[in-house]
Protein backbone atom coordinates (compact mmCIF):
# COMPACT_ATOMS: atom_id res chain seq x y z
CA UNK A 1 0.00 0.00 0.00
CA UNK A 2 2.66 2.33 0.60
CA UNK A 3 4.20 1.43 -1.94
CA UNK A 4 1.21 1.85 -4.22
CA UNK A 5 0.79 5.09 -2.90
CA UNK A 6 4.71 6.57 -3.78
CA UNK A 7 4.25 5.20 -7.01
CA UNK A 8 1.00 7.22 -7.19
CA UNK A 9 2.82 10.28 -6.08
CA UNK A 10 5.79 9.80 -8.05
CA UNK A 11 3.17 9.71 -10.82
CA UNK A 12 1.86 12.94 -9.79
CA UNK A 13 5.02 14.67 -9.60
CA UNK A 14 6.41 13.42 -13.13
CA UNK A 15 3.14 14.62 -14.51
CA UNK A 16 3.30 17.77 -12.86
CA UNK A 17 6.72 18.66 -14.02
CA UNK A 18 5.75 17.37 -17.66
CA UNK A 19 3.11 20.17 -17.65
CA UNK A 20 5.36 22.73 -16.42
CA UNK A 21 8.25 22.07 -18.71
CA UNK A 22 5.25 22.41 -21.32
CA UNK A 23 4.33 25.46 -20.20
CA UNK A 24 8.26 26.47 -20.18
CA UNK A 25 8.60 25.95 -23.88
CA UNK A 26 5.47 28.17 -24.66
CA UNK A 27 7.93 31.07 -22.95
CA UNK A 28 11.41 29.63 -24.36
CA UNK A 29 9.77 29.61 -27.95
CA UNK A 30 8.60 33.63 -27.16
CA UNK A 31 11.73 34.83 -26.67
CA UNK A 32 12.77 33.11 -29.56
CA UNK A 33 10.24 34.50 -31.90
CA UNK A 34 10.74 38.08 -30.07
CA UNK A 35 14.80 37.90 -30.80
CA UNK A 36 13.57 37.14 -34.26
CA UNK A 37 11.66 40.67 -34.92
CA UNK A 38 8.68 37.89 -34.28
CA UNK A 39 5.75 40.10 -32.99
CA UNK A 40 3.17 37.55 -34.26
CA UNK A 41 5.11 34.60 -33.06
CA UNK A 42 5.71 36.06 -29.69
CA UNK A 43 2.09 36.15 -29.69
CA UNK A 44 1.59 32.76 -30.27
CA UNK A 45 2.18 32.37 -26.57
CA UNK A 46 -0.97 33.98 -25.57
CA UNK A 47 -4.53 32.51 -26.18
CA UNK A 48 -6.65 34.21 -29.19
CA UNK A 49 -9.43 34.98 -27.25
CA UNK A 50 -11.72 38.18 -26.48
CA UNK A 51 -11.06 37.38 -23.22
CA UNK A 52 -7.78 37.49 -23.03
CA UNK A 53 -5.89 39.79 -20.58
CA UNK A 54 -2.91 42.45 -20.18
CA UNK A 55 -1.82 44.09 -17.05
CA UNK A 56 0.72 46.77 -17.15
CA UNK A 57 1.17 49.88 -15.00
CA UNK A 58 -2.11 51.48 -15.16
CA UNK A 59 -2.86 49.55 -18.24
CA UNK A 60 -5.67 47.24 -18.74
CA UNK A 61 -5.82 45.78 -22.51
CA UNK A 62 -8.47 42.97 -22.75
CA UNK A 63 -8.79 40.24 -25.94
CA UNK A 64 -5.66 38.92 -28.07
CA UNK A 65 -5.74 41.40 -30.90
CA UNK A 66 -5.88 44.34 -28.62
CA UNK A 67 -2.95 43.03 -27.06
CA UNK A 68 -1.52 42.51 -30.60
CA UNK A 69 -1.79 45.70 -31.48
CA UNK A 70 -0.58 47.23 -27.97
CA UNK A 71 2.70 45.05 -28.69
CA UNK A 72 2.61 46.31 -32.23
CA UNK A 73 2.30 49.94 -31.55
CA UNK A 74 5.37 49.52 -28.37
CA UNK A 75 7.82 47.55 -30.38
CA UNK A 76 7.51 49.39 -33.99
CA UNK A 77 11.40 48.90 -34.51
CA UNK A 78 13.73 46.31 -33.66
CA UNK A 79 15.67 48.75 -31.73
CA UNK A 80 12.73 48.89 -29.25
CA UNK A 81 12.37 45.05 -29.31
CA UNK A 82 15.66 44.85 -28.33
CA UNK A 83 16.55 41.24 -27.02
CA UNK A 84 14.36 40.19 -24.55
CA UNK A 85 15.62 37.97 -21.31
CA UNK A 86 13.87 36.45 -19.33
CA UNK A 87 15.18 35.11 -15.76
CA UNK A 88 14.38 33.55 -12.51
CA UNK A 89 11.65 31.64 -14.57
CA UNK A 90 9.37 29.77 -11.95
CA UNK A 91 6.44 27.86 -12.27
CA UNK A 92 3.65 26.09 -10.61
CA UNK A 93 0.79 24.51 -10.92
CA UNK A 94 -2.31 25.32 -9.40
CA UNK A 95 -4.69 22.90 -11.15
CA UNK A 96 -4.01 20.28 -13.69
CA UNK A 97 -4.63 22.70 -16.25
CA UNK A 98 -3.55 25.77 -15.29
CA UNK A 99 0.06 27.22 -14.01
CA UNK A 100 1.25 30.32 -12.78
CA UNK A 101 4.57 31.03 -13.95
CA UNK A 102 6.80 34.85 -12.86
CA UNK A 103 10.26 35.65 -13.51
CA UNK A 104 12.05 38.79 -15.00
CA UNK A 105 11.69 40.34 -18.32
CA UNK A 106 14.58 42.52 -19.40
CA UNK A 107 15.20 43.70 -23.14
CA UNK A 108 19.02 44.36 -24.01
CA UNK A 109 19.11 47.50 -26.25
CA UNK A 110 21.61 49.63 -27.12
CA UNK A 111 20.60 52.68 -25.19
CA UNK A 112 18.89 50.83 -22.39
CA UNK A 113 17.99 47.88 -20.71
CA UNK A 114 14.20 48.04 -19.09
CA UNK A 115 13.50 44.98 -17.26
CA UNK A 116 10.75 44.06 -14.41
CA UNK A 117 8.43 41.03 -13.33
CA UNK A 118 5.80 39.33 -15.03
CA UNK A 119 3.02 37.10 -13.67
CA UNK A 120 1.43 34.71 -16.02
CA UNK A 121 -1.33 32.30 -16.00
CA UNK A 122 -1.56 29.78 -18.62
CA UNK A 123 -4.05 27.65 -19.33
CA UNK A 124 -4.35 24.09 -21.12
CA UNK A 125 -6.52 24.50 -24.11
CA UNK A 126 -7.39 22.35 -26.78
CA UNK A 127 -4.65 23.92 -28.98
CA UNK A 128 -2.12 23.88 -26.44
CA UNK A 129 -0.88 25.42 -23.28
CA UNK A 130 -1.78 29.34 -23.75
CA UNK A 131 -1.28 32.91 -21.88
CA UNK A 132 -4.44 33.86 -20.55
CA UNK A 133 -3.98 36.61 -18.26
CA UNK A 134 -0.42 38.61 -18.35
CA UNK A 135 0.78 41.32 -15.36
CA UNK A 136 3.70 42.62 -16.32
CA UNK A 137 5.64 45.74 -14.53
CA UNK A 138 8.34 47.97 -14.68
CA UNK A 139 11.48 48.34 -12.28
CA UNK A 140 12.14 51.92 -11.89
CA UNK B 1 -32.83 15.62 -19.25
CA UNK B 2 -32.83 19.33 -20.71
CA UNK B 3 -34.46 20.32 -17.50
CA UNK B 4 -31.79 18.16 -15.21
CA UNK B 5 -28.74 19.36 -17.35
CA UNK B 6 -30.03 23.12 -17.00
CA UNK B 7 -30.85 22.84 -13.01
CA UNK B 8 -27.02 21.27 -12.82
CA UNK B 9 -26.01 24.31 -14.86
CA UNK B 10 -27.78 26.95 -12.67
CA UNK B 11 -26.25 25.34 -9.54
CA UNK B 12 -23.06 25.13 -11.06
CA UNK B 13 -23.62 29.01 -11.85
CA UNK B 14 -24.72 29.38 -7.99
CA UNK B 15 -22.10 27.88 -6.47
CA UNK B 16 -19.64 29.96 -8.53
CA UNK B 17 -21.32 33.40 -7.86
CA UNK B 18 -21.08 32.34 -4.32
CA UNK B 19 -17.58 31.75 -4.02
CA UNK B 20 -16.80 34.73 -6.09
CA UNK B 21 -18.99 36.65 -3.29
CA UNK B 22 -16.43 35.12 -1.05
CA UNK B 23 -13.34 36.30 -2.18
CA UNK B 24 -14.74 39.68 -2.45
CA UNK B 25 -15.75 39.81 0.57
CA UNK B 26 -12.00 38.44 1.69
CA UNK B 27 -11.45 42.31 -0.19
CA UNK B 28 -13.35 44.49 0.78
CA UNK B 29 -12.78 43.56 4.37
CA UNK B 30 -9.07 44.34 3.81
CA UNK B 31 -9.91 47.78 2.23
CA UNK B 32 -11.78 48.31 5.82
CA UNK B 33 -9.13 47.42 7.31
CA UNK B 34 -6.72 49.23 6.06
CA UNK B 35 -8.97 52.60 6.14
CA UNK B 36 -9.12 51.87 9.95
CA UNK B 37 -4.98 51.86 10.09
CA UNK B 38 -4.83 48.19 10.88
CA UNK B 39 -2.09 46.73 8.38
CA UNK B 40 -2.72 43.27 10.48
CA UNK B 41 -6.00 43.24 9.67
CA UNK B 42 -5.75 44.15 6.32
CA UNK B 43 -2.92 41.08 6.34
CA UNK B 44 -5.59 38.65 7.07
CA UNK B 45 -6.97 38.59 3.68
CA UNK B 46 -2.94 36.86 2.87
CA UNK B 47 -2.05 33.61 3.38
CA UNK B 48 0.52 33.23 6.47
CA UNK B 49 2.52 30.35 4.59
CA UNK B 50 5.93 30.86 3.74
CA UNK B 51 5.33 30.71 -0.43
CA UNK B 52 2.46 33.90 -0.29
CA UNK B 53 4.18 36.05 -2.81
CA UNK B 54 3.98 39.77 -3.60
CA UNK B 55 5.01 41.02 -6.48
CA UNK B 56 5.86 45.12 -7.65
CA UNK B 57 7.48 46.94 -9.54
CA UNK B 58 11.14 45.06 -9.77
CA UNK B 59 10.24 43.68 -6.57
CA UNK B 60 9.84 39.98 -5.51
CA UNK B 61 8.60 39.86 -1.75
CA UNK B 62 8.31 35.94 -0.88
CA UNK B 63 6.79 35.15 2.53
CA UNK B 64 3.35 36.34 4.76
CA UNK B 65 5.92 37.90 7.13
CA UNK B 66 7.95 39.42 4.92
CA UNK B 67 4.88 40.33 3.20
CA UNK B 68 3.60 42.32 6.17
CA UNK B 69 7.13 43.90 6.97
CA UNK B 70 7.21 45.44 3.63
CA UNK B 71 3.62 46.91 4.26
CA UNK B 72 4.86 48.29 7.97
CA UNK B 73 7.74 49.29 6.11
CA UNK B 74 6.36 51.85 3.42
CA UNK B 75 3.02 52.59 5.17
CA UNK B 76 4.55 53.83 8.65
CA UNK B 77 1.96 56.14 9.06
CA UNK B 78 -1.57 57.21 8.84
CA UNK B 79 -0.58 59.99 5.98
CA UNK B 80 0.98 57.44 4.04
CA UNK B 81 -1.56 54.83 4.23
CA UNK B 82 -4.53 57.56 3.63
CA UNK B 83 -7.87 55.75 2.51
CA UNK B 84 -7.48 53.35 -0.08
CA UNK B 85 -10.28 52.12 -2.68
CA UNK B 86 -10.68 49.43 -4.90
CA UNK B 87 -12.54 50.05 -8.02
CA UNK B 88 -12.79 47.40 -11.40
CA UNK B 89 -13.21 44.45 -9.27
CA UNK B 90 -13.57 41.14 -11.48
CA UNK B 91 -13.44 38.07 -9.92
CA UNK B 92 -13.00 35.08 -12.09
CA UNK B 93 -12.65 31.20 -11.13
CA UNK B 94 -10.04 29.26 -12.78
CA UNK B 95 -10.45 26.30 -10.84
CA UNK B 96 -13.21 25.30 -7.86
CA UNK B 97 -10.69 26.34 -5.23
CA UNK B 98 -9.07 29.05 -7.07
CA UNK B 99 -9.92 32.29 -7.95
CA UNK B 100 -8.66 35.49 -9.88
CA UNK B 101 -9.73 38.81 -8.90
CA UNK B 102 -8.44 42.03 -10.79
CA UNK B 103 -8.78 45.75 -9.71
CA UNK B 104 -7.92 49.10 -9.74
CA UNK B 105 -6.11 50.23 -6.48
CA UNK B 106 -6.25 53.82 -5.21
CA UNK B 107 -4.77 55.77 -2.14
CA UNK B 108 -6.62 58.95 -1.43
CA UNK B 109 -3.92 61.18 0.55
CA UNK B 110 -3.69 64.64 1.49
CA UNK B 111 -0.98 65.22 -1.18
CA UNK B 112 -1.35 62.59 -3.87
CA UNK B 113 -3.64 59.46 -4.85
CA UNK B 114 -1.36 57.19 -6.01
CA UNK B 115 -2.54 54.10 -7.78
CA UNK B 116 -2.07 51.40 -10.29
CA UNK B 117 -3.66 48.04 -11.08
CA UNK B 118 -3.55 44.13 -9.39
CA UNK B 119 -4.16 41.02 -10.09
CA UNK B 120 -4.81 38.42 -6.93
CA UNK B 121 -4.88 34.66 -7.13
CA UNK B 122 -6.97 33.98 -3.93
CA UNK B 123 -7.20 30.29 -2.99
CA UNK B 124 -9.34 28.47 -0.69
CA UNK B 125 -7.59 27.38 1.81
CA UNK B 126 -8.36 25.50 5.35
CA UNK B 127 -9.06 29.04 6.79
CA UNK B 128 -10.96 30.47 4.28
CA UNK B 129 -10.06 32.14 0.94
CA UNK B 130 -6.49 33.34 0.81
CA UNK B 131 -4.03 35.32 -1.53
CA UNK B 132 -1.84 33.23 -2.39
CA UNK B 133 0.03 35.59 -4.95
CA UNK B 134 -0.34 39.32 -5.47
CA UNK B 135 1.00 41.18 -8.62
CA UNK B 136 0.36 45.11 -7.94
CA UNK B 137 1.65 47.70 -10.53
CA UNK B 138 1.27 51.18 -10.62
CA UNK B 139 0.23 53.72 -13.46
CA UNK B 140 3.04 56.47 -14.48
Amino acid sequence: MICLLSLSTLGMVAFSQEREKAIEKILLDQVVAWNAGDIEGYMKGYWNSDSTVFLSGGNLTRGYNNVLSRYKKSYDTRDKMGQLEFTELRIRMMAPTLGVATGVWRLHRAKDQPWGRFTLLVEQKPEGWRIVHDHTSSAN
